[in-house]
């Protein structure tokens, strides 16, 4: 580990290890638990934190129930790590508490993410990264995630200079009351009532909408397609990268997807562009033209793996060093969750290593 | 009307028209009626057809109950004009019927769109091929239509050089069939029951997926992103059009929105396009950035116009040469029936002018 890490979680076993879950209450916090056990972190203590409305409820993690404490600022005495999920102004609010339990904060909100001294970091892409940082990793935008992880394997192979896209986000990036949100409305409307959309700003049901993030100054772009950009810069390391995004939602349940033209500094065919995605970590290629069977949420969700597909030269670049491709990926997973525990792992296996 | 031409329907008033709609009962079909009717052809003999299995059907048109006749090669009989949308083969197969009856064919299906003596018209972009035609005019695939009524006002004021597309496709697209078949599947995950899907390749509950037309030839395109393509450029009259897109099937039931890079051969301001977008025909800006409301499906549902917006320069163009914009339109209307009847209207107008 690093000689500037306040935390050392990574001096300790999986099994000796303290985890706080901020927000342990929520769609990703679930998640969070899940993955914690999924991946060999069920033997740790875990202290599940959320607000004063969902302390005492009990969850079950590695086959056991723990109970949820309300968070404070004493919350963090005797913890190794916390995982934060709870927006960003909380973890603003408590990055101190954590800094001063001497616990590793790593942070899944938007609070930290473009800090010189806090990595944003897929583990798969630029887990160096991790070598340094001052007691707070970011967890990155779930947009940011999920395209990294299918952008890196090509961009290693030869420089992209140019991303397009167009996202199409599922409810869960707005949590769980949104998903719930979904199913209501549509049942509403295949039941023929009327429903008052309460937590997204329009109609949900069988209907897609520019993302709900707002408008942020004067180029027209929302905050969720400015963090996809601002992030997939950092996370690649590529500071110029041109890149244009449309962020929209549309009525899936928890995954994403996003349809990109990526133009490399030369010609890249279709069939090696293929070949470093199916060898690259994270990624299942799912490319069948026969079968026409590419990825799709449905098949996405539940799986840690991004899945990559519709990989092809795109023939809106008349130099032929385009191409197109269609990924989807759980957003509740590689988009937050996973992607978090993976960066304890990470963290872990650099101490151990 | 053209020399060319071997139906003069324009001849007569509306009124004294006899229109054949071809397809009567289907999703489009339903959709060509209600247009004729709202359009000011009320007043025409309609004879509506389709096969057996739906002949003696009643359907409601202009305040009067019309029944549904069998179509067969003695279908055309006295018909002036026939709309056609039951699918490419039966417009080939009935081509020659009509042109022997005398009769304007209008075909909805893809049978004759890239037919050189077959004007492809969408009436906004260009009418004035209307001109010229040897008794068929083609009417758009949805994509084509919907696209070139918003891309044209901008290509006049600075030709198009490129032009990137993903697509956000609804259920109508594929038919009636595939509308039921999206309320069905979605009713049953709702209840948390099995559907196997019979229309739509894949599960289409809460899910979206690669447009479902077969991929065709080596480039890895489906046959409707060739369809857009193809006539997109022939729309427009730019035969090296750079395209590149994506077509995805959504869980929406009617109306199909498009998010489009466009590459213009000068930089072209937000402002700019936004006033040159507000004055055109056929669409209808909806771009209110601070209310973050856009152009949705469930706005452009059972409307004419398409809606236009998210007008911004795509910071993925370094040379500022590009926009970005997103349009809704109704599949059914501007995407299939309406354009068809707008076509007629024209050929009406042409002939009294």
């Amino acid at each position: 580990m690093s000689s500037t890490a306040s935390a050392q979680p990574a001096e300790k076993d999986a099994a000796n290890l303290t985890i706080a879950v901020v927000g342990a209450t929520g769609a990703v916090g679930i998640e969070l638990l899940r993955s914690l056990e999924a991946r060999g972190f069920g033997g740790a203590s875990l202290r599940p934190l959320a607000s004063a409305r969902s302390a005492g409820q009990s969850l079950a993690f590695a086959g056991r129930m723990v109970t949820v404490e309300e968070l404070t600022e004493d919350s963090f005495a005797g913890v190794d790590v916390a995982l934060f999920s709870a927006g960003a102004s909380i973890s603003r609010h408590y990055r101190e508490a954590v800094r001063a339990a001497g616990a590793l904060m790593i942070d899944n909100s938007s609070a930290f993410r473009m800090d010189d001294d806090v990595p944003l970091v897929v583990p798969e892409v630029n887990g160096q990264v991790l070598a340094n940082h001052g007691g707070v990793i970011a967890n990155p935008n779930c947009v940011a995630a999920i395209m990294t992880v299918a952008l890196a394997p090509l961009h290693r192979a030869s420089p992209i200079r140019r991303l397009q896209a167009a996202t199409y986000q599922s409810a869960s990036g707005a949590g769980a009351a949104a998903m719930e949100e979904l199913r209501l409305a549509t049942r509403a409307a295949l039941d023929g009532k009327a429903f008052e959309p309460k937590v997204l700003p329009h109609p949900y049901a069988f209907n897609l909408f520019s993302h709900n993030a707002a408008i942020e100054g004067e180029d027209g772009y929302n905050g969720e397609e400015l963090k996809a950009m601002a992030e997939t810069r950092r996370i690649l390391s590529v500071p110029d990268l041109a890149i244009g995004i449309t962020c929209v939602r549309v009525p899936v349940l928890r995954a994403h997807s996003i349809a990109m033209t990526v133009q490399f500094d030369r010609p890249m065919a279709a069939a090696e562009a293929r070949a470093l995605l199916a060898a690259a970590p994270g990624l299942r290629l799912v490319d069948d033209r026969a079968a026409n069977h590419f990825p799709m949420p449905s098949e996405a969700s539940g799986v840690d793996e991004v899945l990559v597909g519709r990989i092809r030269t795109d023939l809106g670049d008349p130099t032929g060093c385009s191409l197109a491709l269609f990924v989807s990926g759980d957003q509740l997973l590689k988009g937050a969750a996973l992607n978090a525990v993976q960066i304890l792992e990470a963290i872990q296996s650099r101490a151990a290593g």
